[in-house]
């Protein structure tokens, strides 16, 4: 029996669509994608908000019928019962773990200076809301590596939903004005990642 | 068989701490507690740094003799095999859902005028960084108490670790200068999580 095909919205350059379709990739899963753009004010319309109240992309229409936002409960809910989603209670933990840390430590500040620097255009590189966001980064960045120097994937052995949630902002983290010259391991992780059959860029 | 007792570092006033012991309490479970003192500088020691690098509580010492970080984390990790955690595809990713929306836009925005007016004294209540809290904060409550016209609780038909989650900082949002009076959906929530069996309050 074949999967039925899921219709993704998300928006032409967002790192948090780009986490879906990157797990779709390694899943060999096809979704039905639909862009929206920011700049169209497609977000701020009666359509979208009855999708999404709260406003955001990625969303992803479940084969139940119902909107799901939040990047990393689209992912859970795509790689339940394959390997991206272990079944065992610690491990799963350990990806909730992760998914917070991405949203809350790591995501926020690799992508607002991305955004607003590189993307916008309407900070200059050293606005001190980019030099406070840089802060945090570097500090994420650091925990990544750390974790890394003893594991070759963040949960377990193999590639997880965690991993796919901070591959695209760590993978974009130039954009945002880093330099991952003193994060070997990390570098190594994303060569890892991008070796992985199925893998999809951005764009 | 008995439950192996866990242990869990938090400090007196965590609301992510209470979360923990909050659904132990609902669970009927223990565990053995030790608060530490942010003011005394305990989670800056190095003790504590082997325990989590990032510095955070909640952690708990988990069955497999792993700390375990992130209150969401830990709630998981806790309510595998309970009715806190559905075991339903969708479900679990709505409560991924949940768990992220209260880390990223609803605990940060409650918790930290709670933090700097009420505890540390350290902030005025109109300071900007307070008045920006309290915009998104309001916008939290706003899109809880929408959910709530149609919905007992937040995820399926009774309570969840989405509703554990999403207690504390509501339930000392006055703490943080928010008046709950607008949100009738939300205090209705508020009492049945307060009436629901082995209820245990911050202090």
């Amino acid at each position: 029996m074949s999967l039925p095909v899921l219709e993704l919205v998300d928006t032409v350059h967002s790192g948090n669509g780009w986490k879906v379709r990157l797990l779709c990739g390694y899943l060999g899963r096809s979704v039905r994608r639909r862009s929206l753009s920011i700049v169209d004010g497609d977000l701020e319309t009666e359509d979208f908000r009855r999708i999404n109240p709260w406003g955001q992309v990625p969303v992803l229409r479940t084969a139940e019928g119902r909107w799901l936002a939040e990047s990393g409960a689209i992912l859970w809910y795509l790689a339940q019962g394959t390997a991206f989603l272990p079944a065992e209670r610690l491990a799963q933990a350990q990806l909730v773990q992760w998914l917070s840390f991405e949203q809350t430590q790591h995501m926020v500040n690799l992508a607002q200076p991305r955004l607003w620097v590189h993307l916008r255009q309407t900070m200059q590189p050293d606005d001190p809301r980019v030099l406070a966001w840089r802060h945090h980064g570097e500090q994420a960045l650091a925990h990544m590596e750390r974790h890394l120097q003893s594991n070759r994937f963040f949960v377990g052995d193999g590639p997880s939903i965690a991993d796919v949630a901070l591959f695209p902002y760590t993978c974009m983290a130039a954009q945002g004005g880093y330099e991952l010259q003193p994060y070997p391991q990390v570098r190594g992780w994303l060569a890892r990642m991008q070796a992985l059959p199925g893998y999809v860029p951005l764009l």
